[in-house]
Order: structure tokens, then C-alpha cells, then sequence
């Protein structure tokens, strides 16, 4: 029997294009993530060409190493998919067909009116000692073995088809085996605009009292923002999920005015657009230093247009001046870096568009026009809103990198936790950046 | 002696934040990239996490499967960077002080007003029969080896210092290989809005007379573009040069109008930008369903200052109307999404920004909003241009795919790609896409 608790698993990554370098790994990093959620730990990863000894070995000698093996790649149609066959001969079975495969997929191009051929028959070919893990999102199925006292999934390498199959067959797989030994259950709480130290050091302090075996935590950075990822195990779901609670309640009580999330897949324009549309505001924005980065942004996201209302890239003067009643005597005076443009900006924007909301940015993105005054890196951010009688406008500033598109990332994530801590009521702005006023 | 028209590598990336997938592994892409440049052929990837066992096991196979190994990673200065011992321990050598390092990251920690502490000094013990590679992009210096009649290079887990070192130090130590057995050569041609298999089937057509043991191409298709790759073999640099001329000469007869660029590296943007500066004319954008990312695009290149005068993002229709002279009947009449209004808001944004150039998007982004009539995908391109007397003054209608931001990214490298014909007085469009005039 295997102890779900301490379940090692490698992964085998199958294809040429991985190690000529034209396509990158991203399938084992999604799968590593996907199965520490599960407690499982991903000992190493093999990346390897499709060649029939090559992968015989690998698999062979991974399924003896570990409790669980997953290959992706290597199941399409032509001649150079040949992970299906290899498996055979490695079990010593033959392949048989597939009924239900075979009318899925004779069914799937009837509905697309595409002629079905013989070879495509092949797809329904699997090896007679395998599970079918059946794949709604494509035409070859995934695979379940048990041999070699270990588990072994084979999956296609199209990412969309991996992911629905771990998701919907792979997983319930590990729950079957989970079953009475222990569940995993795993919570993600997403912060925006607080380093990583602060996070850790200054506002949640010492954590210990709440880390146990059954308990843990891990603090995932990424550009302006951190995500915790909170880990519970119990003999059953609701004992995993109780021993999280007295955590995550901590958490959220001592950092809850930095948490714009807990789904592990919103992103912070996510966030932004549900609240403006919760509280029917629109958004408009005016961007120098970032270039359309913040518009582009916000709208990545479907339905954006319900309360985007548009955007002025304003690289030039002249367009401050003319579209954004940006005063020539200020950009004299102060230079288009400069608090007072990125005031007026702002409020310029809001007004043009007829927006509740208008975000500016200008700075100097570099890697040329810094100056000593004014380094590579120095950004003003404005923000103006007007609600009725009550007006909101200031900016801030802040000094980031030498590096040109990291500083444009970065001022987007700030102007959008600026956007996110004002249409919560909060106070503090990201990395406690000061407010100045008019 | 190693042959090294034939040599094999296998990569080794250590290092757990890879195997929990907090990190992609993009290096080992990059790296096969890089090493198939020379002709030499990556066979397999490990992908371990930093435990002394694996290392030395995993690096010990390698080095007696191949010949040529690279590790990436555990070369920090803290307790869990452990590649250095254990590949002295590997070799039975002792770490020795190496004076330079030392010296060169005592220099470097003054210039920067660090105080030098003495574990800071560990960067510079290295193992005895290592040669360095002396690591001008960070502290950990890189090293060489050469055992088990193979080369190991032991590199740096940081992108930017793992690509220094390969392009300053490991490229020359296998030049110095390669000297009297052979020379690679690779050249790059870049292609925009022209289909791999228009391009390869209809354009280029059969090519084997071009093609032997000397001379090979690949095409390298991603969003909206295909890259050409040429590798020519041969004795010296200039007969694997020479070896090339002819096809290169060829394909750049047959296909020229569709080659953007021929360094590896440079992006559509830069080269607008360039063809821009070099014409001494402005560009400005009008965008509704790309959302500020074309403008986004074109200033993520370094001094685009110069040329991109500024843009709107119009999502709404009054931005549209009042921004960029958009007609009101022509919205109620055609819809957004229609020829009319892609001509009037290229045209709008040029007159208000005062650029020569205007660039506008109308389009179904998806996945709501799609009619029978528009469905989603369905995109109109309008351009702008004035110089002197000469108007010119298009529309043209694409229908791309049902995803949001493919959509985005699509129409953004066609835009960008009709810009270039333009400018380079080239009457094709990218996809043999229509001009439709007012």
C-alpha cells in the first residue's frame, strides 16, 4: 500500500522541440505545482527525445524509483509518436482497441465534418494493461497503469489536454488512492503592493504556534505581488480544511487589508473589474512611462468594456497638453515627471472619458533619460476620483529599477493596488508609498 | 578527440523552487537554443533538486553518456547551494582559494558600499582541477572541467549570469574545440504575417537542392511569425559561411518582401521603430479590442520616445466619437466593429496626436459578443498615413480565433506588420489580407 502522505513522483517530459529549445518546459512546472497541492513531492523531472530505448529506460527506471510516474508527449497520430507503442512493449502487452474511444473520436469529426480516416482509428489503439483516462479535450486518451508497485499516468503534451486530464482523471485517481490514509487540502491567499520581509517578518510575525506536520506555509513572490499558499493534511477533508481555519484566520486578521484574492488563478485586474463593477464605477487611464501596459491589462480580462471606458498613451507633450489639460507652464516648470503632471493627468483622463476613475502614470522607464534629480526608475503614479461631492487626488512616487520593462510591470501593479486599496476604504498605500495632494 | 560535428550534451538544472514549479525552467530552453546554434545536440534534460546523492549521480552518468555537460544552479553563497562541494567531492579534489575571484568580488562589494564579510569569500574557493569562468554578470564564477573524457561547465542558476557565461566563456571554449574539426554557422531570417505553410509550400517550394550534410533549415513558426533557422557546417568559419550564401541568397529572392529581420534576438517593434527613425516619421494608435497592447508593444522598445507620439485606448463609444472624430451615424448605422469606423479612428488619431501614421483596431475580442454576422475573432485594422500630397488611407477585416487574448496578440503582429509594408513600399499585405478604401 502506498503512504499518500509521503508519495514521491517523478516527471518525463517526451519530445525534440523541448531540448532544441523551441518550445519551453511549462507543462513540468504546472505539474509540480499541480501535485505538491496534493502533498506530493516531485523528486526530478526528465526531459528526453522521442527514442524508443530512451524512454523505455527512463520509465522503467523511474517507476522503480518513485510511487508515481507521468509522461506527457508523444500520443499524437504520426510516426514520430511513439510513447503509446513503447509502453507496450515495456509491459510485454499488445495494444487493443478502444470501443468507447473509438466512437468519441468518430464522433468528434463528424460534428466538425471532417472525413474520418483509418489512421485516426489509431488513436483508439492503447496497451491492454491500462486504464483509460478519457480526454474530452482532444482525441488521444491519457493512460492509468499499475506496475512495478508504482502508479503511472501517460498524458498528451498540449498543455490544455494535460491540464484537463490531471485536473478531471488524475486527480480523483490520487483521491481513490488518498482514501483513508490522508487528504491534502491547500488554500492560496494573493497580496499585492507588501515585500515578502514586511510580510513575513513585520506583520505576521512568528507563525510557529500554528505549523505543525499537518500545517504548512509557503510565501510565493512574484513582480509586486506575494501569494501564501496555506497546506492542511488530515485523515479526512473536513479535518485537513478545520486544521487550516484557526491559520488562515490569523492571517487574514493580521494581513487581511493586503489580500485581494484566495482563487489561485485571479489576477489583481481580476479583482479591480469585479469591484468597479459591484460598485457600477468606471476606470480610465493615462499612461506615459507604461505605455498602454495598464489598459492592456485590465483589458485582458472578458467583459473589461463594461467598465473600461478607454485610455490615453500620452508619449508626447503635446497629447498631455491638448488631450489631457496638462498646464505647458507645469511641464516647463517641473518637467512631464513630476507630481503636478501626474495630477493633472489623472484628472484630465476622468474628465475626457466622463470615467469615475483616472489613473496616470509618468516616469522614467530608462535604460536613457535619467538624470540625477530624476534616476532611471523614478515614477509618479496619479490617481483621481469624484463620487458625488466627495473628490479623491493625489500621487505618489516611487523609485524602481534600471531595467525598462520591469519598471513598466511594476508601476502597473502599483497603479492597480492603488485603484484595488481606495475602492476598498484603505488607507495605506502599497509599500506605505506617502500621499502627496495638490 | 571529440568529434565536434557530433557532439551531445545533457543538461542538469538543480534545485527544488524547479521541481515544486515556483520556477520554469527557461534556461535549459535558452540553452538548447543556444547549443544547437553550434551543432550540438541536447539529448536529455535532469531536472533534480538540490541533494548531494542525486548530483553527483545524475552529473557522473551524463558526463560518461555524453560529451558535454552543463549544470545550472546551488552555486550561492548559502547553506543549500551545495553544486561546488559535492562536484569536488565527485572528483576527489579539495576546494582551493582562487585569488582573482576573490579579489574581483572584494572590488566589486566596495564599489557598491557592502561590507565585506567572510563568508562572502566562499564564492571564491573552487574545486583544484577547475578552470574559471570568469563571471563578470555576478559573484559566483563559473567553471570547467574536464574528466571522464568529457567537458562539465558549472554555471550560475540566474538567467542573466547563466547567458553571460555561455555567450562570453563557454562558446569560446568550444570554438577552441571545434578549431581544425569544425565550424558551425547559424543565420536567422524573421517573418511576419505569412503562413508556415504558404511560406514553405508556395513561396520557398522544394528546396532539396539547397540541402545535404552541410546545410540545413528549420522553421520556427510562434504567434503571427515564422522565423528561419540556417546552419551551415564546414572547416573553417568562412566555408560553413560560404555554404550558406546560396540559400540564404535564394530565400531572400523569393521571400524577401515577407523578412523583417535577420538577428535572432529583435522583434518586430524594434524593427518599426528603427524603420520609423531612419524615415523620420511618427506613429500614433487607436485601439478598441487590442486595449492599449500595440501601444504597449511598440514601448517596450528602448527610445521609442522618439516616434510613438501617444494612442487611445477606446473602449467606449464616446471616446471614440469625441476623441477621434469618429461620426455617430456610422457606430448606429455599421457598428463598432466596421470598416468605417476603423478608417475614421486611424485617421482621428493621426489628426490628433499630429502623427504621420495612425493605427486603429476594431474587433470581437471574445469570448462574449460574438453575433452570426461578427462572430468573435472577427477584427477590422484601419490605417493612416499622410505625407506631402500622398494620402493613404485602408481598412482591412481578419477573423482569427475564439480566445481573448491569442485575438490580441494576433491582431497586435498584423498591425505592427502592415506598418513595416508600408514603410518598406510593399503592396502585399500580411495573409494576402484586402485593402477596402472609404
Amino acid at each position: 500500500m502506498l503512504n499518500f502522505e509521503s508519495m514521491k513522483a517523478q516527471l518525463i517530459s517526451i519530445g525534440n522541440e523541448l531540448l532544441i529549445g523551441d518550445t519551453i518546459n511549462t507543462n513540468a512546472a504546472w505539474m509540480g505545482h499541480f501535485l505538491n497541492d496534493f502533498g506530493i513531492e516531485v523528486t526530478r523531472v526528465h526531459t528526453i527525445s522521442d527514442e524508443k530505448g530512451l524512454i523505455k529506460s527512463t520509465v522503467r527506471k523511474s517507476m522503480q524509483e518513485s510511487d508515481l510516474v507521468i509522461t506527457t508527449g508523444g500520443l499524437g497520430p504520426t510516426h514520430d509518436d511513439i510513447t503509446k507503442t513503447t509502453i507496450a512493449e515495456l509491459f510485454e502487452v499488445e495494444l487493443v482497441q478502444n470501443e468507447e474511444v473509438l466512437n468519441y473520436v468518430k464522433e468528434l469529426f463528424k460534428s466538425r465534418n471532417i472525413p474520418f480516416s483509418e489512421s485516426n482509428s489509431w488513436q483508439a489503439m492503447v496497451p491492454g494493461n491500462c486504464e483509460i483516462l478519457f480526454n474530452k479535450a482532444g482525441t488521444a486518451p491519457g493512460m492509468w497503469f499499475r506496475e512495478y508497485d508504482c502508479f503511472l499516468a501517460v498524458l498528451p503534451g498540449v498543455p490544455y489536454e494535460m491540464k484537463y486530464l490531471m485536473k478531471r482523471k488524475v486527480s480523483s485517481k490520487l483521491r481513490e488512492q488518498a482514501n483513508g490514509i490522508g487528504y491534502i487540502h491547500t488554500e492560496y491567499l494573493k497580496t499585492a503592493g507588501i515585500g515578502e520581509s514586511t510580510l513575513s517578518d513585520y506583520i505576521l510575525g512568528d507563525l510557529s504556534e500554528f505549523l505543525n506536520d499537518h500545517v504548512s506555509l509557503a510565501f510565493l513572490p512574484s513582480f509586486g505581488e506575494v501569494t501564501l499558499r496555506i497546506t492542511g493534511k488530515g485523515s479526512t477533508k473536513d479535518e485537513a480544511t478545520e486544521r487550516l481555519s484557526t491559520l488562515i484566520e490569523y492571517i487574514r486578521k493580521k494581513a487581511g487589508k493586503y489580500i485581494y484574492g484566495d482563487q489561485k488563478e485571479h489576477s489583481l485586474s481580476e479583482r479591480v473589474g469585479k469591484m468597479l463593477i459591484d460598485q457600477q464605477k468606471t476606470i480610465a487611464t493615462a499612461e506615459s512611462c507604461t505605455g498602454g501596459l495598464i489598459a492592456n491589462t485590465l483589458t485582458d480580462i472578458s467583459g473589461s468594456s463594461a467598465y473600461v471606458l478607454g485610455g490615453v498613451v500620452s508619449y508626447s507633450n503635446s497629447v498631455k497638453v491638448n488631450q489631457l489639460d496638462v498646464q505647458e507652464s507645469d511641464l516647463d516648470q517641473f518637467g512631464a515627471v513630476s507630481k503636478p503632471v501626474a495630477l493633472q493627468m489623472a484628472k484630465g483622463v476622468a474628465k475626457l472619458t466622463g470615467s469615475n476613475i483616472g489613473i496616470s502614470t509618468t516616469g522614467v522607464a530608462g535604460p536613457g533619460g535619467g538624470t540625477q534629480e530624476k534616476p532611471v526608475g523614478t515614477v509618479w503614479i496619479g490617481f483621481y476620483s469624484k463620487e458625488g461631492k466627495k473628490e479623491i487626488h493625489f500621487a505618489v512616487k516611487a523609485l524602481f529599477t534600471k531595467d525598462r520593462l520591469v519598471n513598466k510591470q511594476r508601476t502597473t501593479i502599483v497603479a492597480l493596488e492603488i485603484v484595488r486599496r481606495i475602492l476598498s476604504d484603505i488607507q495605506e498605500l502599497p509599500y506605505s508609498l506617502t500621499k502627496e495632494f495638490a
